[in-house]
């Protein structure tokens, strides 16, 4: 199914079915006020939203879900405007690789043993239709296409297997980077905040069986389309150089502590290496910086420019858009 | 005023006031059904809950608080077991040297001018007897005393004027580190994950008003005692050696991003220098280590042992407990 969270003033907003093609909504909130209150009881919330979904596809034309209206994705907030907790991980490592190129170096042993995983922020996430406000340019403001999962409750220790039957959702996001103000955080070793601006996210959250047979061994294997000011700059397919899957990923923190419902796992940046047939251009500036850096020795790819408006889908397996699309606009702060 | 949560079987738990003498307490949830809802409304909620705290301290014998009952911190979860943000600073620089001296290094500068932030686990946070069960000791078991506070919502930008009448709560917490896997954490730049299990928190969070005038210019001027096995390991004085104030450390988070109601913001250690006339003793034991290794080469104290229990208590100016204790034993993990 396909879970929204409108903004109705409050600070979970409220939680509403979308069909599966995107065009319709029905408010959920007799079932459960939030997604978040869902979450936190999905065994016993997720068949009573599933039932309503499957009315809203059934009914389409045909009457049976009176209260439908059309789905609006500028009435969003994220799908989980404040989660449990957020933790990202280096999963697509050619991303990394290129960055530790760029520098002359190369990427740790390590990262490729186990997931290097990212205390993130959990609250104030965006909408995906949320302009993009920040101060200044020069703090090199990049945009980062990313997969997410939403986890059920886990115990510390458990295994791959027991992470993949705790995936609840799938999220698409933007998690933003300011690429000047990041190699200064990264030297404290206290990991990135100031170089972290609010995460933005796809409209709606898809439980794993809208992939059908897309969703195989916890990877999303579908085409990701990044698009800056219209034209296309990452035609890229996330389940290529995954190098570690969501249940990998999801076992990777439950190493650390048990997990709660609600806690959303990125994957960080999806980046594919290039072939002699496709070059799949990239899903964040810097991964396009990082490549001249490398090639040519000189990163000549701006970041983004005030007015700039970026663009990230994911297509299911008929073309159709899975999440909805992010698309925001970069304006500047008032001083 | 003194506010707890009680374990009820929920995720967020039950609201309750507490008596300024950790004596007796009232349950609030007529008032809001758990603190993360009270800080969600604050303007509306505190003064009732204010009304409620008057009448359970002037009621003691005199039969007006009648629902009221003895109060018991082994029924504490963590007053917000799941908060909207945490954040940690390096407030404390002292501790910061030392690890740097340890290593034959200094200070960065930086950390001087503004406070360091680490975004930090705000769920799965423990109540204060919850017992602190890893699996090995080699990992380093460390204890860690420190103080948060809890903000209501704040704009991005604020300034530290703004961020000091926005605190909303103290709080006192044990921030677990693990610290042999610390280091390889340090060195990816994403900072700490895995070297940081759950952290636990004092039975009540209080309001500003309770310190009165040992709390000034968003310090808590206040004696923290630190037991290992019922032994003092640590005398300090909370109020001395805070390189950045809480009003600074709130607005250093903002500068990164809105901040919102329920957001923990915790001091790191608390850290003194010896002076001619106090030896402070330790608030964790890396700090006791660094010392050894500065000044004898070889750290000697060691880390935490199974069956080992640490107690963390803040007096107030009366000589009493301010938050109660926190009082964690080490248990080994079933394997």
């Amino acid at each position: 199914m396909k879970l929204a969270t409108l903004d109705d003033g409050t600070r979970d907003g409220q939680l509403a079915v979308v069909s599966r093609d995107l065009k319709t909504a029905h408010i959920a909130d007799g079932i459960a006020p939030s997604l978040r209150a869902a979450l936190d009881d999905w065994a016993f919330i997720a068949p009573q939203l599933d039932a309503l979904y499957r009315q809203l596809n059934d009914a389409r034309g045909e009457g049976k879900a009176r209260r439908s209206f059309d789905f609006d994705p500028a009435r969003c907030m994220a799908p989980l405007p404040r989660a449990s907790a957020r933790v990202c991980g280096a999963t697509y490592l050619h991303h990394h690789e290129l960055q530790q190129r760029a520098l002359g170096r190369s990427l740790p042993a390590a990262w490729r043993e186990a997931p290097v995983l990212r205390q993130a922020a959990s609250d104030g996430l965006h909408g995906p239709t949320r302009a993009l406000v920040l101060a200044r340019e020069e703090w090199g403001i990049d945009f980062g296409a990313e997969l997410g999962i939403v986890s059920g409750d886990l115990v510390q220790g458990a295994t791959p297997d027991a992470a993949l039957a705790q995936i609840r959702l799938l999220l698409l996001a933007n998690d933003v980077t300011l690429r000047t103000l990041m190699p200064d955080e990264l030297e404290t070793g206290f990991g990135l905040l100031l170089s972290k601006p609010a995460t933005a996210f796809a409209p709606v959250a898809v439980t794993p069986d809208e992939l059908g047979d897309a969703w195989t061994a916890g990877k999303a294997a579908l085409p990701l389309r990044v698009h800056l000011n219209g034209n296309p700059v990452g035609t890229l397919e996330a389940g290529e150089d995954m190098t570690f899957n969501f249940a990998q990923l999801l076992a990777a923190l439950a190493r650390a502590r048990p997990v709660a419902a609600g806690t959303i796992v990125g994957t960080g940046v999806v980046s594919n290496r290039s072939t002699r047939r496709h070059t799949p251009g990239y899903a964040s500036i810097a991964g396009q910086r990082w490549l001249e850096t490398i090639d040519c020795a000189e990163a000549v790819t701006p970041f983004m420019r005030f007015g700039d408006t970026v663009r990230i889908e994911m297509l299911d397996g008929n073309g159709k858009s899975l999440f909805g699309a992010i698309e925001q606009t970069l304006e500047q702060a008032a001083p």
